[in-house]
């Protein structure tokens, strides 16, 4: 049905962002340098000073695009990107190299000549912890260890705005000068994220590292309440579609627009080889379902996995360098019934499969009764637990049931276990909820689950608008995510409907970007507002192409411009075609800026006493002598 | 540059919903009958009894599209949609037929030949208020009157719910005997919409009826807190694109996926005769901003503005039949210098203009100063107020500020004036407000304009995403729709970039229908839930056409199934392309069910004495007993 190819370089999306460059900012515990994006901004025109202009200092940004948007790397997919965590992790001594890998089924894989042209030119040995050993960050953390990976993500957290502040202290910036009560005043960021802040969170337990050994491509981050919200992109491909070309370039494709890290979700042939050209090349934390592939490997009866098995797949997965595994441990036998009598059932896959072994079996979740198991392989890679909500609602009709809230109970007990282990964990949420019913699960996740991150798939605010399912479920997502949620799982719009194409990826992408954005404003986030000021700043100055490339999305806020006005004279003009020259509301408050100024009531010291005041003073004296 | 001509009936759209069919529910206390849309389902095939199926109820929906998508109906743009609420304007003896309109901008439009191929044929005389007659809805309401409009709204409401409920309760229909628990169990309204209860609500000013004597092709529609929330779609022409036809097209197009209301926000050339067709062909209320016409006529030069010229414009649109006018009235001189150190000043266009005149006369704006004779013209035609908030935020950083405050405590004050002379009133809200900031505008909105129906345009809750503004909006929209907002102004991905087109009015309209259903489910609206559990119910039993047609866009959730799976069969599959037919957590789940059920586990005894507690006894005494 579809031919299967390894894949090009030809075909990975890698120019640059817009008057962007990727800047490198070094630490001072570590060797590090910790990638971001650096936006140049054009001058402000003076208003009233022919050719005069102010400049406007460049905007950082956080940037998950990894080294494909920097020109000067060389990307060779064949070879999978530089490993950028190889030597901190050497230097921590608590590493063997394997000989060769674990798993029975890998070895297969590895032994098959038919598999030849599909397999990775470049696979390595697998590291694993010496014996006794614990190397997860959690474990690091609790110790009192700051580690590289730690300063790095209190370095990208920041987003270089703490370097920003610090230099237009020294000078007097154009944005820190004519609005230092908006872009920095106010919202000015009270404190910055320290390497040690980061190692209390993660000691915690309230936040988590996804960084296995085994995928030292990746760029340290971040899942935590008290950092920016992150977003998770699924890919994969599935029996129906897709090649392993295609999706080495979903997973670029999504980082590039922002992904923070990537659940690999493929059930189709070839899994094992399709992830790991992914995990050679992704910048972001992978993320699996491990018990999609050990499904695959009995060829879709659930009843037929066994422990064994599934142990397997495990140790196949961590050691090709997994960072994350969802395991659905908290559906158990007890609280399958719950469900019979909803609308929706149990829909998550992963949650349905679990079900209907224990149904066969009549026996407990294997999961479950292996946890401890599960905790001895973990932390043997540093792979983190994300505890999967098998029992998640699939409609508004099924919110907040029994059998959501059994299960939530469940994956609060399986994260003290966890925890014993010294294995970082995250918890898994709904699902579709509507918003009256969304802060009850932020509660009582918090309060069942010791505070462990919280990551949700949206939640869906309702159940009629298949197509827009990004849109129902952004609503939810922002909120939750101003409730405290870690990590949002992306929607597209082809959820409940068919497979994502890159333009959905994209669409999902950019929505939850949005919504994490908007969490993090609400939640106050140090220096969350800084990029809207300055698009602000830009859209109200009519300096169009800022406000393109300070933008989400450049692209597409470019070309819808240009549908209606796409002369390039139109990107200085100062006015745009919502109105036309005459009606600029911009234009107009410009000139009665202009106007207020000449008249004397720009002054600071008026300004400062309290307009309101002032001009209700003015008014009863008769608006005459006001003006 | 472009060419306008007059309409076609061709290039208006007029098929059909999928499987949908109109129906006409009749009134009680009047001869009316009232549109909704009953889109048709397929069986349900019972599982363990081949061939066997239950009938699904069919599902009536809500119905803003207007006599376009009756098949029965024919439509000619050029003599305008049937005059339904012709009769009873008439039955109630208060209204005068005028010989010939009172604008004399009007009458020069009427008398020019060169404007002949541009005109309406059939433009009616228009009707007036008998002298000291005032026949606005808010004034028949305190006088204790059940109009017919009320009457068709208290039906329309109810969405053909309460009819269904008492059919349902009569026969065991499968929707009500299978899931009794869900589908209207919880959930079921408590009570209906009564013609009484829209009478109470209009006569406290907390619902708005925008029915101008003058626009009788209007189906009646309310705006009010303790009812469905409300859309509103923009369209326009500009100076710079679009053509009449394409204006009337748009007005259609909006109404077909949902808009409530539209407001025409032309400000190119021939406002006047774009309006007339559009009116005509309008199902829904028209809302303008009279302010942008009066700028037209003194060439865009603010400071030219006059009473007399604003005057002679609002009468002009009150008797074309425009059913609500933005007034910026709250713009007063002494809060003018508090938008001068916003990031983005003053934003709305109204506001704006306003505030330039101001600060070129030195005088109170003329909109305040002549608010009662305003109230004079507006109840001689019931027009309602939308008192417009001309200094909202444009940014996020400029939520919330002394600026927009001060402002929405005037608008307070200007809504007692108009309610003294019985004029119906909405307020408008901003803008841009982060999520932690959007309650605080509905309490203060509640608090100060005594519970008038809030309007909202959005608010978006981040800067940063120029070209996806429908969705940082929604998200805002959503929210304050809960909170309590009776209408939400809809914002198209092209917002701050250009002139939508009919994908963007698409796009911007299913936004918010989305956001305001998010919201009459968090609030609890009466039957809001009965089409999420219908399609959850379709989608759980793999019926893949119920499940698009029961969508707000059947057409994309059509498209994107078969996109990816493109057969006939597939719409009836027990599976679908995101998993695979060994992968389906649906099918799952149904074989789990039906081994619960053949297990004795799906008795009603069980699950109504508690299934948690139950399950826990079971498991207590060894889960190999319980299974």
């Amino acid at each position: 049905m579809k031919i299967e190819r390894t894949p090009e370089s030809g075909i990975i999306t890698r120019t640059p962002f817009p008057n962007s460059r990727k800047i490198y900012v070094p630490g001072e515990l570590h060797e590090i340098s910790v990638a971001m994006r650096e936006i140049s901004l054009n001058d402000t025109k003076v208003h009233g000073r022919s050719g005069a202009s102010d400049p406007n200092a460049p905007i950082t940004v956080y940037d998950t695009s990894g080294p494909f948007t920097d020109p000067d790397f060389e990307i060779d997919v064949k070879k999978g990107l530089p490993q950028l965590r190889s030597s901190w992790i050497k230097a921590r001594q608590d590493v063997d190299q394997q000989e060769t890998i674990s798993s029975e089924y890998g070895k297969q894989r590895l032994s098959d000549p038919n598999l030849a042209h599909l397999r990775f030119a470049h696979i390595s040995k697998p590291l694993r912890a010496k014996p006794g050993q614990n190397l997860s960050q959690l474990h690091y953390a609790k110790k009192g260890i700051i580690t590289a990976e730690m300063e790095y993500i209190a370095i990208r957290e920041n987003q270089g705005i703490d370097q920003q502040i610090k230099e237009l202290n020294g000078k007097a910036g154009t944005l820190a000068h004519q609005h230092a009560g908006h872009s920095f005043g106010a919202n000015t960021p009270k404190s910055f994220i320290t390497p040690e802040f980061v190692r209390q969170e993660v000691a915690a337990g309230r936040a988590v590292i996804p960084v296995n050994i085994n995928h030292p491509e990746s760029e340290p981050m971040i899942i935590g309440r008290n950092f920016l919200v992150k977003i998770n992109a699924n890919i994969g491909n599935s029996a129906v579609s897709s090649s392993i070309e295609e999706e080495v370039e979903k997973a670029v494709w999504a980082c590039r627009w922002g992904a923070d890290t990537i659940m690999d979700l493929s059930t189709g042939k070839n899994i094992h080889e399709t992830r790991e050209w992914i995990i050679r090349n992704s910048p972001v934390p992978i993320g699996t379902v491990p018990i999609y592939q050990a499904l695959e490997k009995v060829n879709g009866k659930a009843e037929e996995l066994t422990w064994e098995l599934f142990r397997d797949t495990l140790i196949e997965q961590a050691e090709q360098g997994v960072d994350y595994f969802t395991i659905h441990a908290g559906v158990l036998l007890r609280y399958i019934p719950l469900t019979a009598k909803r609308i929706t059932g149990i829909v998550s896959r992963g949650g349905s499969i679990m079900a209907k072994w224990c149904l066969a079996h009549h026996k407990e979740n294997f999961l479950y009764t292996h946890f401890e198991d599960i905790c001895e392989i973990m932390k043997a890679y540093d792979v983190a637990f994300s505890l999967g909500d098998g029992l998640r609602p699939g409609s508004i009709a099924d919110a907040n049931d029994a059998a959501q809230f059994a299960e939530l109970e469940t994956l609060g007990e399986l994260t003290k276990i966890a925890w014993k282990h010294d294995v970082q964990t995250i918890i898994e949420g709904p699902g579709h909820v509507p918003m009256h019913l969304i802060k009850e699960n932020m509660e009582k996740q918090l309060q069942h689950c010791q505070e462990a991150p919280f990551y949700t798939l949206g939640p869906l605010t309702t159940d009629i608008a298949p197509g827009y399912d990004h849109i129902t479920s952004a609503i939810g997502a922002a909120m939750i995510g101003w409730f405290g949620t870690a990590m949002l799982c992306y929607v597209t719009p082809k959820e409940h409907l068919g497979l994502p194409n890159k333009k959905d990826v994209k669409d999902g992408v950019i929505t939850y970007k949005i919504a994490a954005h908007a969490a993090d404003l609400a939640k106050g986030h140090p220096g969350a507002q800084y990029r809207d000021n300055a698009l602000s700043k830009a859209r109200f100055e009519f300096r169009w192409e800022d406000q393109f490339n300070l933008s989400l999305d450049p692209d597409t806020a470019r070309e819808f411009h240009d549908e209606t006005l796409p002369a390039e004279g139109a990107k200085i003009a100062h006015f745009c075609s919502m109105c036309g020259p005459n009606f600029c509301s911009m234009k107009i408050t410009q000139d009665v800026r202009d106007y207020a100024e000449e008249n004397g009531l720009m002054e600071e010291s008026v300004i400062t006493k309290g307009m309101e005041e002032k001009a209700k003073e003015f008014a009863e004296k008769g608006s005459e002598i006001y003006l």
